[in-house]
């Protein structure tokens, strides 16, 4: 079994970003990535300074716009707005999630799609699902930088991803099945009304699980030599740790690492991709090689 | 074995769509179509003039604008924009091929979103994957009517679609997946690449074939009581004809027939939906129900 380690094909990918940061910035271009925080949410504000802190490890700009939570779905559009028409902004992301006052659908749909490095805009999925260039959404795209690091074989192979979410289950299906590496796997997608998961599961040769579940995949629902990659990531209470908790994935890591080929871990498996995958969004925008 | 009959449901949409047409006369809305046709392929005429016909049977307008073989692309796309700029028109289609030296890409990026009634711009192709209304390409949403019509159950069976075409296997295995009768179905994509094509078509509840072979699916690729929907049309040599040929489709109608509890036949079977599900695009589109 070979662990996929997240966090070093991350680092290997930030050192490379920095290296193209650098050329864009000798062509007077500044990559610059604009992030709006809505309301006081923890989570979300741990967030948003990681991914500035990525930015600026990368040498890539960032503002951060923030608004209380009542501020008006009028103003927040008005921002987004001005933020489209401002050519020195290359990457627009709101964190979610905003307050229930405010339309996400409008305020995803109306950030400019050449700036919507989250890839969470019709436009983006669109041209994702067509095979034409686009801003991948992070954690598929983090999944796909993983497999070609470790050059796991994916041609002809059965990928069955467990969750239909737009961002990670759906993207994750479509992409693995396109004329491409990695992709051109037989891919089946399950989720909640899948009633066999369990055989499901276990006929994957390459099994990525985001079903939100803590340790739901067990080593009965893996094929011997699968290749795993879970996406979940949940705090699960552990007297034995000082903190009171440990962090546990989707997968149950300790039953299914003895049969498969190749596994993430929780953490340092998919999570460290994520953020990279938005700085690779951030620095093609910057690029223009998308639009 | 219960027939699927295509022409039939066909038929009942329209006389729907003649309702509604009428209702949005009385609100004077007068919905119309406009085709584009490029130089003088003998089908891409022939499948024009069905569609104008299909127009003409449930009221609604529709305009062809023709060009040579050697109209330049610029042409092309000033008389795009200009028709998009129409507010009297509400859908506009460009049939394919076109000349080699157009780009298709840019001609269907040039159809604004709210008038692509073909649904194949990225933007109609990113709000089918988030489910958000928008225009669905007519042979998947001609399959979808049909699994309505007779009531086929989706929720929880595997559906397996070969063929990963943009316009057909892909948007096909998307909207099965999704929460959504019909859909709801575990979705398995198929394609050249995928080694063992016959065991996995063996294990559908429900098995679409858009593969382009004619009479490629036998007897032992279908499960007992599966539900076959047959996409692939071909003209085969057969003497017994006075035409000198008949029509096939990817499946092997006589075969598969005995062993399956609902089929479609070709002709018949997924063709007449197609142009039907341009009609509710453009009802849809002159309604504004999308857009």
């Amino acid at each position: 079994m070979k662990l996929i380690d997240g966090k070093m094909v991350a680092e290997t990918i930030k050192e490379q970003l920095k290296k193209e940061v650098i050329e864009l910035i000798d062509k007077d271009i500044n990559p610059h990535l604009v992030a709006i925080l809505v309301g006081d949410d923890g989570a979300s504000q741990t967030y948003v300074a990681s991914k500035q802190k990525a930015c600026q490890e990368v040498g890539i700009l960032s503002t951060l716009y923030t608004f209380n939570s009542d501020v008006s779905e009028e103003e927040l559009l008005n921002t987004i707005k001005f933020l489209n028409e401002d050519d020195e902004i290359h990457g627009m992301i709101v964190q979610l999630p905003l307050p229930k006052h405010i339309n996400i659908e409008k305020v995803m749909a109306s950030i400019a799609p050449e700036k919507d490095v989250d890839g969470f805009h019709a436009m983006n999925v669109g041209r994702m699902a067509l095979g034409l260039p686009s801003y991948l959404p992070a954690t598929p795209n983090g999944i796909m930088e993983l497999i070609k690091h470790y050059k796991i074989e994916t041609e002809g192979k059965h990928c069955v991803v467990i969750g239909r979410s737009h961002i990670v289950g759906l993207p994750m299906s479509i992409m693995m099945g396109q004329k491409n590496y990695p992709g051109n796997s037989t891919v089946t997608l399950c989720h909640s009304k899948t009633p066999d998961l369990k055989s499901v599961a276990a006929s994957a040769d390459i099994l990525i699980v985001a079903i939100g579940q803590p340790e739901f995949v067990k080593a009965d629902m893996v094929k011997e030599g699968a290749v795993v990659i879970d996406v979940g990531i949940h705090r699960i209470p552990d007297e034995t740790k000082k903190s009171g908790f440990r962090l546990v994935g989707d997968v149950d890591f300790n039953e299914v690492s003895q049969k498969c080929s190749f596994i993430t871990p929780v953490p340092g498996g998919v999570g460290p991709m994520t953020i990279v995958s938005l700085m690779m969004n951030t620095v093609k925008a910057a690029s223009g090689v998308v639009y």
